[in-house]
């Protein structure tokens, strides 16, 4: 074939940024397991009658077609899933009789979105999902519960030398109860003002929300003076009390996010902003929203995003509310790569190049790597019997710690990196544990 | 929404299954891994040219269309891959400078096929896939290796209660040389004629070969006798020499099967069988098969195939020569599942459930939750402080072993099976490892 060249927007990696990738995906599995959450797998795809529910967003569907569909055969056209929302919403409501509630899942897997080739974003990422659904009903705390595993899993990742991340978070009820008690009572006019407080600067929104919500001047000046609020524990909730507002709705978000910031300060100090300006997404939310910020790298916009809703999905006359939150491994992990700011030590899991003194004694070769996989050491036997030194350069291309040289006289093993050569029994002998797995770490 | 009803051909599994098709996936990963097999995942699209390079297949691809594209956009259509070796084959010549070769590497991931509906097949499927692939050359021994770490993968699985399975395999060369050596030329008609003795019986295949191949009554007899061989170790290289027949093809076939059923009977007794009749893939493949069947579930057909080709993708002057072997996940999960051959001791990772007394308590139970998450010990907090036995029965419906309870007198945990209750400290306790995650057994 002629050499391809890639298709954009489907981004692949090398096999040692693979293993970044896996650490990533890794960490955030066990992190959500160790938090009690199942994962399940969906299908990837969905009939388009459901991936248009939300109405607008078909624009991104890739649709599914037998490419030798016969005439009238797909009653039901079907559609690749943009996010992991919409399948865990049908999926619960399926299978709801035979799911325990309030059922925690994790989710792990591709999404696609049929953006315009021309824009440069991806139409293939993966996206790792957490989400609590109760049926009928869903305590508040859940909404503290979801944002702390994220900072946890950020914790981890600091370790491989990811940039820190900042969960932002504000609070749909705050918002609007703000604005009903100012006395605006188009809520979603300030939410869409709000959201152009980064781009257009404080003065422009205060002149959208006297053109566009009716807002006099002081109305104005409150809506401004709630969006600067920010802070690190619940003393953000007396700055919002400081202001003099008062509403019913108002007090139950300035409650939510006092429970949210105070278990944050103890539990993941630093990790989770209030970010009073955020509006982004709470047309959809019901109660406390997340966006998440990389330092240094706030161009990449949110890498994790969700919120608390009352009706993920409903079925008759049962509702499922939630609370879930997802991270972008795809976006995420293009920008670690792009600017090489994490790598692996070594591009493949191998931890010992068993070699190969000539073909005769290739069996030996393969019965030493045995016993070392036996342990759980990772080994490959040469492929070649050629000189050592040519041995030793295929394990050095590849990153391979140790060589093993098998003799009836006794082993040796060498670590090619310092040049070290010491006796060694293939049954006892155990390298650091550090040099178990490919070492990741930033560059 | 309208409860929805399950695609037929898109399975999902419940948590407790995934907890099944994760424990096979991780199995087969981690063994590839101490292989030195390094993972790749590609994208799950390629273009319809290259899905077609096989000519008839495209019959089942998936094309992928954007829902809304601009007439003329396309000028490059897409498709869902439906295997995992066209787009290996795609990689290696894309990426083919930034690896290094011999480059062994495995793949876990859905694959789609555009089956008719009514035909009941599956419709998305995780495959696994290994393949070593070189730069012009392969040494024969990679054949050896292959099914051989496959062996160790269902060793490992019998563990869990997944069935024997037995890999059958047969030689590209030893049948051309056993058909040029008896004096039949129509080799590809040899193939096809054995591919049908399951189905028709020897007689019918005879009288194929005379009609159909030209061959004569001595003809005959020797490719039956052929077709009956089998064995688990190297002894029916002998069987097939006692036929008397000779051709340096054959010569080259059998030293072969020789090398692999030597290493199979000496490091997998019983594990894989040489099986002389085996014929289907032949045509594509240039040295050893593989076929494999699942003990008392032959009707399932081959759940594990693969073989040699000298040329998996070639760019100009460059050919790369591989040897891969791909098992069927879903296929056998939803055998595993079907039939309840094995299942998970609980649908939760959760070790711990901490209860909650009162409400004003639940920054307690928190607490006691992350000291043993921080070491390694799943737990969630009870989201209710209902009665206590309301909280029990909300671990049991979830099979979660361990409820503790809380206490300003000291914590006590209890296991809910026995209803042993004891004292214990959140900073030491540890369950035993066997509950540390869902068992996985046989049902």
């Amino acid at each position: 074939m002629a050499r391809p060249t890639p298709l954009s927007g489907f981004p692949e990696w090398l096999p040692a940024d693979r293993i970044v990738e896996r650490h990533i995906i890794d960490t955030l599995a066990s992190t959500f397991e160790l938090h009690g959450y199942a994962e399940i797998n969906t299908r990837a795809v969905e009939t388009i009658e459901q991936l248009s529910r939300k109405g607008e967003i078909d624009k991104e569907v890739y649709a599914v077609n037998r490419l030798h569909a016969e005439p009238g055969e797909e009653r039901n056209p079907l559609g690749l899933h943009f996010d992991l929302t919409v399948p865990f919403a049908r999926y619960v409501v399926e299978n709801a009789g035979k799911l325990v509630f309030p059922f925690k899942r994790y989710q792990i897997q591709p999404v696609w979105r049929g953006e315009r080739p021309q824009d440069g974003r991806f139409r293939e990422f993966i996206q790792a999902d957490i989400d609590v659904v109760g049926d009928g009903e869903l305590p508040a705390f859940f909404e503290v519960e979801v944002p702390l595993i994220l900072a946890e899993v950020f914790g981890k990742l600091r370790d491989i030398g990811v940039p820190p991340m900042t969960i932002q978070v504000n609070n749909r009820k705050l918002l609007e109860g703000f604005s009903l008690g100012v006395g605006i009572d188009d809520v979603s006019g300030v939410l869409r003002a709000l959201d152009k407080l980064d781009k257009i600067g404080p003065d422009a929104v205060g002149q959208l929300l006297a053109d566009e919500c009716g807002a006099n001047d002081e109305q104005v000046r409150l809506c401004l003076a709630l969006a600067q609020i920010e802070g690190d524990d619940a003393s953000v909730v007396d700055d919002v009390r400081a202001l003099g507002v008062t509403h019913p709705l108002l007090d139950e978000g300035l409650e939510a996010l006092a429970g949210l910031m105070t278990a944050a300060s103890e539990r993941a100090p630093g990790a989770i902003r209030a970010q009073l300006k955020i509006a982004r997404g709470l047309d959809y939310y019901t109660g406390t929203v997340y966006e998440t910020v990389v330092s240094g790298h706030e161009d990449l916009g949110s890498v994790c995003s969700g919120g608390r809703y009352d009706n993920l999905a409903s079925s008759g006359t049962k509702t499922y509310p939630g609370v879930g939150i997802s991270l972008g491994v795809t976006r995420l992990m293009s920008r670690l790569v792009g600017r090489g700011l994490v790598s692996a030590g070594r591009r493949v899991p191998t931890v010992v190049l068993v070699t190969v003194a000539d073909e005769d004694s290739r069996a030996d070769a393969d019965r030493i790597a045995g016993q070392l996989r036996a342990r759980g050491i990772s080994a490959e036997v040469s492929p070649n019997s050629s000189k050592f030194g040519k041995q030793i350069r295929y394990a050095d291309r590849r990153g391979i710690p140790y060589v093993w040289f098998g003799s009836s006289d006794g082993d040796q093993v060498k670590d090619i990196r310092s040049g070290d050569q010491t006796d060694a029994d293939a049954n006892a002998w155990t390298p650091p544990s550090e040099d178990l797995r490919p070492a990741i770490s930033a560059t």
